[in-house]
């Protein structure tokens, strides 16, 4: 429409106030289509974050026994189900309320008012879904699925919003020491919650049976699917350029001083370097160690490596990604031995992954940060502070060592009493009996694979109709005390 | 270019001819930035549409016996080539060529013309493929491959077309009752016709082997891989975000009322909560139902969910898509119960889930649509209509029930004859001993999982070589009786 | 910022200064949200081509023996990892270094200098990943890992990085024949160097230990998982539409001459037909000679088309592009025949599918392009000169024969000597006893699937806490030897 009445225009010059008109019109639409743009930015990164859970349902479900996969697949399907209802009716009021105070939002709930803004909800959500998942994989194929269901509706309906609150939403960590807390794409508000609650939960629930023998020494008790592991970590390589890129929460270049597009496209340089770096540590250190190429290890590598640098992917050079890439995997690789020294069983090394590295994330970011890439990122430049390594006088590290402290904290003192009361009422762990069975057949109605309870011969007959995989003896729990 | 010159004009002062045309040419670019952005959006889009191949792929393999997987995957693989094919050569000059009538588009055959709208056509392939796709799932396991390439050219080349025409491509459903039948992302057009012609074929070609017992009760026949199953529905959901936002088609802010940016990115967020919302209640359902934590139907839930707001997306409020979403639930399941009662074999549910749903979806729009949001997606407010719950007087739920029964109407006239045809020459269903055996041993050349059929003594001495996993008397069908 | 100065400006009329320089702050704006849309465009055409990690990861799986796939998988995931880091420390600077001959560029080593196109090194590098990871399908299950790594390196580090150079970098190859060489994705620049540096490894390595009989006869050696190929080729197929559309570097409609809008609408939609009719054609051809309705060749028919029209796709009518996928699905199913009869044994048919439809692609530009959709995609129409079919004289076939010739010869001079030596001082193929055992045991800690060590009479008891899978005698490789 504006179009043609610009052509008119060209076709017949026109005075100063049908100019000034026109250049009121034309800019109006110039700024929606930067509007439009990182609306749309948003919106693709938000499905990449969401398509995370796709990975983490694959690499979890590869990494334990497949006498547990449904029971897995099932809590890593409602991680995103609850999640998104949790969020929907409290969390995201909680965390972005337009009425808040420091600690957290307390208005918008169910997204009332008149909230627009729904592409920043969906990123939101795509978190929040992202932390309650995280502890699955620590507490799994012994925990409770009613144990399950309590914690991650309290974990991304409450706990993990009033975290996000407290350093995006502009709560308190957002301003201390003048400089605030800074943590781009979530190493603290997502991944330390995540690690932390899982760490609780791993401790709490005690360990799988049989993961430590008599002697205390450590059983390998490998997941069923290595190739299903390798799928869950490229999509959530793949998803992390959701997650990182993302975060700087548009994509056009809105001036003077900020360049989002440009601190976009190095996040995901950085990223990339980063997970490269940590992967190939891994599998070095690992080869060393123990003499073997480990795959698995240096999946868990490349997690590591893109959890470091998801506080700081867009303040730090490239190199630097590499370095916090390399330390992250050796912190990852010193956390998982001292989870197994001091007998944790973690089966998805949840914690050193997104725990550990978490907090060596966040801390990098007072070490590597620059101030030229922060001004570029939105973050102003008012403060002069930026890393130690950079001349920053340590005020940015002392503020994220805060925010680490606060957050661990916060996320145990919230997570612990849920888990002991949990274990106290005797609903978090479920019975040996259906620990040693496994949760799907006791559970969930049948193996994941019922085709591989039939027997060779069977196969090799081709299969027959009555070969159905399920036993129906064991596929209904109507006994309530095997839930 | 442009930019050089109005540096140029800024060091100095233009005289009122030339700020007539640098504002001419500035809004051109404008308005092509607009347009780009529109296309890229749409691309995109239609990138995560595809990808739903790859989810139905994962579950429908997931949820058949081992022994019928490669003709499952090689069904799908073909709904995108030969939809893709059958789409060029005529579906897309059905639906919009730009000659056309009320019933059908008549120019336009293999892109002829001048047409240049490639993301248009591209977009909508991606639907017609979809389409095609949900009816393999009804009839797996027992129909001909031969009869499949059948119907699937039929109707992603001819069936589906002419209904998007009906609604989308400007034809007599798009004007009825003046309002017009309103599916914004495609409920009645794509499910509806994907679900009733699997209806049809489930129907005519009869259930698999040994699905009843001898009393007529259900004999339960589970699929061989839940993890497939999951994976599937996690890339369905991931893809309904290119579906449903991207169907706006467009997401520059091109005013004065219409907003598509804010509309796409309300679609993501009610396409969420609805698929959330199906998800749990299914999962609560099933579990008074059953007793057990049923993953596979929560996933079905899911989907449910997401075809349940398929159609009203752009329109409704988030607590709506909520409701929305558990009505769905409810009806997906008592259509599967109604199928089973009538003896109906569908291995994938794909009726219940597509079919019976879409209607739901398709006649929500007339409950819940708000006239504000339809006006603000672009589809004009000069009616005055809306959802009956807001006030409007019960046309747009009128128009849409007008809908609802011409494309179940359409759908069945058009298949029912071709599967009667089929079944009538012999060349619907396999035979009982192919069935036996299973589609990929006596027509694809051999099992999808060859090192399965080894032996469990074999597999513990590490595989030998000759262990082939193909008994190759049964590799080849050459007896055409088989196919 | 912008928007509210044009506001005032409109209520209040301005001079001629105000302006211009009103006009020169809004072209700028609109000239930065057409550089931002473009790196947004090239960024999600990125994680696209990254993703084709994980595609070829899964259909590298899917076609090896169960007892190699943690080994492949771990090649490609290290393709990404050290790609990643080789290409970042020299690879980027040899392709695009700002200093450069027409040979290699020599500056920019580990993005030194003030590069700030992050976006470019990104998508640069996702394409030198795919070149390496097509080489390990050629080699599997029978090479060693020491020389894995060594090719790996050399090739994303400096054989891939050169070759960029000639044709996208502004080398000898871009200028020949004035007209220059042209491949507009990548069929001779990423294809061929995988494809033929597969064959030579291929070639080299010699066969899998069984794969010919003692009469010279091909024994079937099917991969574990149908399911897993098909997975991985679906990921493929929508991975490469950020290879092929992404290549235009940019959505934004540049005009005057140059519509990357269209153009990367176009390569959607030729990227699509060749695919679709290069499956179908596969699939009709393999059922006229071996009488079943293959999947696999299916599959690598879709993969044969998909490089077919990779060189090609902007610059070809959708027709062209259904030719070109028929011709490549034949060139692919002859290349393969051939391989067998010269007894090279190339697991995944990358040669087939990656060189030799390479070849077929890079030549069809030479047959099909036409002018107006060159200049149309950005490359000019300076010459005149377009594909013979077109009436265009034969000097871009030429160019682009010459391409081909030196692209290949380049990549197996550089390739064949490294394979040789590694060959004579024996790190280049394992043991046959390792063969046999399979790699995964002997090298890489275990089976990727231990629960299928279990016997069946115990899954059917359940899995019991002892079943690890994994038999420690064989779960490590200290024996160097072995490696």
């Amino acid at each position: 429409m504006i179009a043609t009445d610009m052509t008119a225009m060209a076709a017949s010059p026109v005075g100063r106030q049908a100019v000034s008109e026109a250049l009121a019109a034309l800019t109006d639409q110039v700024s929606r289509n930067s509007d439009s743009m990182d609306v749309f930015f948003i919106l693709v990164s938000g499905y990449l974050v969401f398509l995370m859970q796709t990975g983490f349902a694959m690499l979890t479900a590869g990494s334990v026994r497949s006498k547990n996969t449904k029971n897995v697949l099932l809590k890593n399907v409602l991680d995103a189900c609850v999640g998104a209802i949790a969020y929907y009716l409290f969390g995201f009021a909680f965390a972005y309320g337009t009425e808040a105070n420091s600690f957290l939002g307390h208005s918008d709930f169910a997204l009332s008012g008149d909230r627009t803004d729904f592409h920043f909800f969906f990123f939101q959500w795509t978190f929040a879904a992202t932390a309650a998942t995280i502890v699955s994989g620590s507490v799994a194929e012994r925990t409770s699925f009613y144990a399950y269901l309590g914690y991650a509706f309290f974990l991304s309906g409450f706990v993990y919003p009033i975290v996000s609150h407290w350093v995006w939403g502009g709560g308190w960590l957002s301003t201390i020491f003048t400089v605030g807390a800074k943590d781009f794409a979530g190493d603290a508000v997502v991944h330390m919650v995540g690690g932390f609650a899982g760490l609780a939960g791993a401790t709490i629930v005690g360990p799988r049976l049989g993961r430590f023998d008599q002697d205390g020494r450590v059983v390998p008790m490998p997941g069923h699917s290595a190739t299903l592991c390798t799928l869950g970590t490229f999509i959530l390589w793949f998803g992390w350029y959701g997650f990182n890129p993302g975060s700087t929460l548009g994509i056009s270049n809105t001036g003077p001083d900020a360049d989002y597009t440009v601190t976009a496209a190095r996040c995901a340089v950085t990223t990339t370097i980063a997970a490269a770096s940590a992967g190939v540590t891994t599998l070095i250190v690992i080869k060393l160690r123990d003499h073997i190429f480990d795959l698995l290890a240096c999946l868990n590598g490349i997690l590591a490596g893109l959890v470091a640098i998801t506080a700081s992917c867009a303040w730090v050079e490239v190199y630097a990604a590499l370095v916090i890439g390399v330390i992250g995997a050796l912190v990852y690789i010193g956390a998982a031995m001292l989870l197994l020294m001091f007998k944790i069983d973690d089966p998805l090394e949840a914690f050193p992954i997104h725990g550990a590295v978490g907090v060596w994330g966040a801390f990098a970011v007072g070490l590597f940060a620059r101030i030229e890439l922060l001004t570029l990122s939105g973050y102003g430049n008012d403060n002069g502070w930026e890393g130690v390594f950079y001349g920053g006088g340590g005020r940015l590290l002392a503020a994220n060592c805060v925010m680490i402290a606060s957050i661990a904290g916060w996320t145990l003192v919230m997570i612990v009493p849920l888990f002991v009361v949990l274990n106290l009422v005797g609903v978090l762990r479920i019975s040996p009996e259906m620990e040693l069975i496994g949760n799907d057949v006791s559970k969930h109605g049948g193996a994941a694979y019922p085709d591989d309870v039939i027997t060779t011969e069977e196969k090799q007959a081709g299969h027959t109709i009555d070969n159905l995989g399920v036993d129906d003896s064991l596929s209904r729990a109507d006994d309530p005390t095997m839930v």
